[in-house]
């Protein structure tokens, strides 16, 4: 099986698109024709809430499976509506996958010892269970907290080799008090700049035909002053960019992510084009809404790339 | 009601017992008639582990629930077997509660925004649906993980306020890699120690009638040497001290983590007490080889109290 970094760069490259579309089902933004047939049709309330968020997720891939090459889900909207909410996140984890789309799950684990091995088992490789090894979510990547050290990530890298899966370790978040911690150091070295060094050496051995490594980083869009930088200390990992649209990240801005070819990033959006029906004025058609909203950030991020002669679909590209 | 910390403290001083249990269950220890009963009836794994798991933990529970204050889940371990793992999280949850036991949820989670604000609504709060707010997992308390900042946590923060629930923020972990970040900083200042000043800070404000406040910190057994400086950077936070036991740290270096009444502090071991049966010689009857282990670990503990002097229920006690 290709790599992940190879699936994902050539799924990009087929779509012509770098973006990844969060389906985060916050139960306050659902459309209210959905909320209410759910309501009626299930005594139980997670139940329903849960049956609600998979057929939202459900049309939402429908309408944009084919113009966009990966999604990720929040897990956090998932756990809040209890086991069914876990259900929930399997069956669109299954869907998403079934039509096409790498599958990422931003669940911000890591633990220590056989904790952290139990939750990559569950997430990307295979659970011993009753003498066999079962599969459980099987995604395709999935991010990382870097806190407790490597000992926290390195069960899942194991997974990456084993599986061919993926992870994106945060190294600098797109939020206010990133700095907090991120941004401590000594010897010129910052928190977030060792990260970016275990992240570039746990990928190290791991690198696929594209150039890239399973061994992926967290970085938000409103850090582009550190862009290089960060490239430079992580020459191998795909950038996860979150923080575009409704966090207010440009298509400019996210260009600073990508390397010389165009390549190595990929761009998140959720909230801007899930709900993107709220502000549409469309009434309650969200799959439209969302797929002219997934076209759009796609049109900006591509212009953007091409003012910048960092597109490689574009004729002259060094790719 | 009472404040979580005081509530903490008071099952403590009730039944002269300052530890937490694990009920971490991995499958791979689960004793073999439970695993063989539950094999054989139930079709699918997932929900064979899932009523294997459930049914272990109110067993140990039963065995263990009049001379120990506290539980705490192992999250990855539930999590692994899929949306029936979280079934039993719950389950486990629910009855832990209903015997009288604090529970707290080793979740380690932490995001930004609203998918940080759904992982306390759901571990610690209540959830906005359908219109009505819900109670799901409705834990005692949950750890958090602080790499994203003081974004990642205020909205535990504002749960243990409104829902007098508790956290604790990771703050030196007891893994070898915990150093490689951890151990970083500039001025003389670490980040392990720039967490614990965010950790005392966002604790003010909430302290109880026990002197301490909701926002605790986990502090692993192995760190004896920084246990005091520690204390003094949050002298109103419960210490959560895992690395007891299986993970080598002695009832004596547990002692570092208390105050100078013998109390501040929850000693934590998992393996070591609720697999107890894999070592007893007592062949699988794991209940009685779980009480006999949480006995000795109370024991020990308290008798090194005792020893020096920290010991809030001995006559010449300052408390």
């Amino acid at each position: 099986m290709k790599s992940f970094s190879d699936r994902l760069l050539g799924e990009i490259l087929k779509k012509r698109n770098p973006s990844i579309i969060g389906l985060d089902p916050d139960m306050a933004k659902m459309p209210a024709s959905l909320l209410e047939y759910f309501r009626d049709k299930e005594k139980d309330m997670f139940e329903a809430a849960g049956r609600c968020i998979l057929e939202f997720n459900k049309r939402i891939i429908d309408s944009i499976h084919d113009i966009v090459p990966a999604v990720k889900l929040q897990s956090a909207f998932y756990e809040q509506c209890g086991p069914a909410g876990f259900r929930a996140f399997l069956g669109t984890a299954e869907y998403a996958r079934r039509k096409g789309l790498i599958v990422v799950g931003d669940v911000k684990r890591s633990d220590i010892g056989n904790s952290t091995m139990a939750y990559s088992n569950a997430y990307l490789g295979k659970v011993p269970l009753f003498g066999s090894l079962e599969p459980v979510y099987d995604l395709d990547a999935v991010t990382v907290n870097p806190y407790l050290g490597s000992d926290g990530i390195k069960p899942f890298v194991e997974d990456c080799r084993k599986y061919s899966k993926g992870i994106f370790v945060l190294v600098r978040t797109s939020n206010p008090s990133s700095s907090e911690l991120q941004d401590l150091g000594s010897g010129g070295v910052t928190v977030s700049e060792a990260v970016a060094r275990l992240v570039n050496r746990l990928g190290e051995g791991m690198i696929g035909e594209s150039g890239y490594s399973p061994v992926g980083a967290v970085v938000g869009a409103n850090r582009k002053r550190l862009a290089s930088r960060l490239r430079k200390a992580m020459p191998r990992s795909i950038f996860l960019v979150p923080g575009f649209g409704a966090q207010g990240g440009s298509a400019k801005d996210a260009v600073n992510f990508f390397d010389e070819r165009g390549l190595g990033a990929v761009i998140h959006a959720a909230r801007s084009v899930i709900f993107a029906y709220e502000k549409s004025g469309k009434g309650e058609d969200y799959r439209e809404a969302a797929r002219a909203a997934a076209e759009s950030m796609r049109d900006d991020i591509v212009k953007a790339m091409k003012g910048s002669g960092k597109c490689p679909w574009q004729a002259n590209s060094k790719l």
